[in-house]
């Protein structure tokens, strides 16, 4: 199959949030302009966005519930499950285990790596954790094919080159340093401190000039 | 001061990070083109955000470090702290507040909402944790201007009402549901559910790929 844009891919994971985790139970369709007006997207890209995953819904009763979420899986999910390492052990990976641990039957983070003896050996929010060494090893071992990295910066290239190397084909980071990959490497930029920052910076710089205008 | 541009922000941001948090500690100078490395941007790029922040360096030593560090800061901090509020205290809730506390001095969580019972009247990760009605007092009270949100989808846009109507001015939103702000609330979006589907979709779409060309 085609691999499918990320923005359609992106939208096809938040409807599935918005259509799982937060409907009325006893809810079982739902029209395509209400869809989207939860995802804040027109209908026709609602609709345009289906087409993919090959349900139309009918015109009068609107989408299946259960149905959408079955054909969104069919798409997103790996039939096998997903299996995902985590490496770099600090505060935020720390958090983002706890996060996971769980949560999504078909994303498993069975793998974590770090450099800090006190935390190889032991198991973190139900993971195992390895030592960097040993990623080469325990990915090929274990078939992992992403990786979530929250390493320090300059150790974010290095670490990027052992995923790879092991076979990784999907990387989610954290370190505020790009990484360079193959192009058959998917990457994923996440930067949750300058995004506080940038909030901060704007909600500053409103009430300064409310305060020039009094 | 007329605001800078976002994406200028989000750089200013990540450079102080790089600065800060990896450098080898000996070193007192960088040149634009080793900080240009590091971030994955262009030289140019780097002299002109530099601009913004009044500091230039000299053509022999490149910028000295400690100087570009607080000429970052000047830009990005406000000078009095900057106090947040963290609406939702579930499980990505309570990892952010592990990982946010005290790790920016200038970025303070003053103030969890939530509306389970077991958790209002508690510290958690040492901040004190109200119920949901009390947004508009504390917020007012203690001078809050930004915000950051992980509650359910449902509840989003009722959130985000009441802090904006309480002097909330920026927030970061983890839900997946839109919110609508007046135009001078500063809205940043993070989705790791998303980040992370879309990252195994594609490790996953090339893996199939290659099985193929076998």
């Amino acid at each position: 199959m085609k691999p499918v844009p990320d923005k359609v891919i992106a939208r096809l994971s938040q409807y599935r949030r918005l259509l799982t985790d937060h409907m009325d139970q006893d809810q079982t369709h739902i029209y395509s302009h209400e869809l989207a007006a939860l995802a804040g997207v027109s209908s026709a890209q609602v609709r345009r966005d289906f087409m993919i995953t090959g349900y139309s819904g009918s015109p009068n009763r609107g989408y299946e519930i259960d149905e959408l979420v079955k054909c969104i899986a069919d798409v997103l999910d790996d039939p096998d499950g997903h299996k995902l390492a985590l490496v770099g052990v600090g505060n935020l990976g720390r958090a983002i285990l706890d996060y996971f641990s769980g949560r999504r039957p078909h994303l498993t983070i069975v793998a974590a790596f770090d450099v800090n003896p006190d935390k190889i050996g032991r198991h973190i929010h139900g993971v195992p954790c390895y030592h960097m060494d040993e990623i080469d090893r325990v990915v090929r071992a274990q078939g992992i094919t992403s990786a979530v990295v929250s390493v320090p910066a300059d150790q974010a290239q290095k670490t990027a080159d052992t995923l790879v190397a092991a076979g990784v084909r999907g990387i989610l980071t954290f370190t505020p340093a790009p990484m360079r990959v193959p192009q058959n490497v998917y990457i994923e930029e996440v930067d949750i401190t300058t995004s506080l920052e940038k909030v901060a910076y704007y909600a500053s710089t409103n009430t300064a000039v409310k305060r020039e205008v009094k």
